[in-house]
């Protein structure tokens, strides 16, 4: 049984992690988690949780080039070397990590994938968007989402969010938070563009509180994993 | 006065850096490297050698992603992702150190360019020829070499000279150099199938003496740099 490729997107600090972690328990909670890793004869979790930049050993060396600041004194990153970088992580990415999961039926969640390439590096950073797809579709072998949840939140709310935890651990932020707020309002504009032609995507308003969020969150799931599975949905 | 841009291409061990040393010793020893550093008001020296990839400091951080085998141990590189690097490494050295230098009135020499990943990649790796060539026009803004230099040497001899080098430094050898012999003479078909197809390319027969491929260089330079500069021919 093929599992499932669930993505979580938005700009930083719209609440992907935490929402991550509450969709894996809601798995857990419901039984779904035991009657998938039944039904696909796994015997390890059924959740994966991963994240780009830097889902792979590989991964990580790319993810260090692409957000330590201190990775370079005298040199800039290009925003098409930056680009490519993301794409080179991508296909790692897909390849020794994402599909070979879904291919034994776990259910994958995962911390960005292509709409961010297409909402930071062509919205953000105003590259190519022909270009863009051409290398997303390079870098996936032609993988997509089954689910893409998009975390709608107030770019300025949302970076006062993300630095808030970041500049606890890192004084210089990283390097993407360095940017400048307009910057990010066209990302969040980015992903409503993507939203508005991707039927995959589902749009949750995440200024709302934690609870509204979760709890639309877990209605989403609810719906998806009884169309996907209906033999397995729980009849009470 | 803008620079020229000189490529020296071949499989390992075909004596691209002796060649590339040679060419900087002629440049200097016949005159022109003074005559063109006047004639540009150039404060350093007119000449600067680099290689692909790892010509800045990004890019020897991408470069050591993807020739140390010691880099991971649990996973290989994807051939896409190995492609991808290589575009990512080229972007960042065409934007930020060979487009400056060429700009400033610099001879550059290039230890690899693009016909190393059409030949590596695209004849050795069997990737899509297509999908390489759009790489490359990302990866270069369109940059092309003045005059590249292909070293033809037989690919059994050019490997036991690469590994009679490396294997003194590195008992692992590096990654690209533990690929088979088959590989190896599918790249070499690369180079021969691109040298065919572009007139910027020279052919020198690297199987021959040290002298007779030194004297051939020289010749080549000779004729390309009075054609480029003849008001700065020395008249002898």
């Amino acid at each position: 049984m093929q599992g499932k490729f669930i993505v979580f997107e938005g700009v930083e600090g719209a609440g992907k992690t935490t929402q991550i972690h509450h969709a894996k328990s809601w798995l857990e909670k419901t039984g779904w988690a035991e009657r998938l890793t039944q039904a696909s004869n796994l015997q390890e979790p059924i959740t994966i949780i991963t994240r780009e930049p830097g889902g792979t050993e590989i991964g990580q060396h790319i993810r260090k080039l692409l957000l330590d600041p201190t990775i370079s004194e005298s040199e800039e990153i290009t925003s098409e070397a930056e680009l490519l970088l993301y794409a080179a992580d991508r296909a790692q990415h897909v390849i020794q990590f994402i599909q070979p999961y879904l291919e034994a039926g776990h259910i994958v969640f995962c911390d960005r994938f292509t709409d961010s390439t297409v909402a930071y590096q062509g919205y953000g950073r105003q590259l190519d968007l022909d270009l863009i797809t051409k290398l997303n579709d390079i870098a996936t072998f032609g993988l997509k989402s089954d689910l893409t949840l998009w975390f709608d939140v107030d770019v300025e709310q949302g970076l006062e969010r993300a630095r808030g935890v970041t500049l606890k651990e890192n004084a210089k932020g990283d390097r993407m938070e360095a940017n400048d707020l307009a910057f990010h309002q066209r990302v969040r504009d980015g992903f409503a563009a993507i939203a508005q032609n991707s039927p995959e995507v589902v749009t949750i308003n995440a200024n709302q509180s934690l609870e509204l969020v979760s709890s639309q969150v877990t209605k989403v799931l609810e719906a998806c994993f009884s169309r996907w599975y209906p033999h397995l949905s729980n009849p009470s």
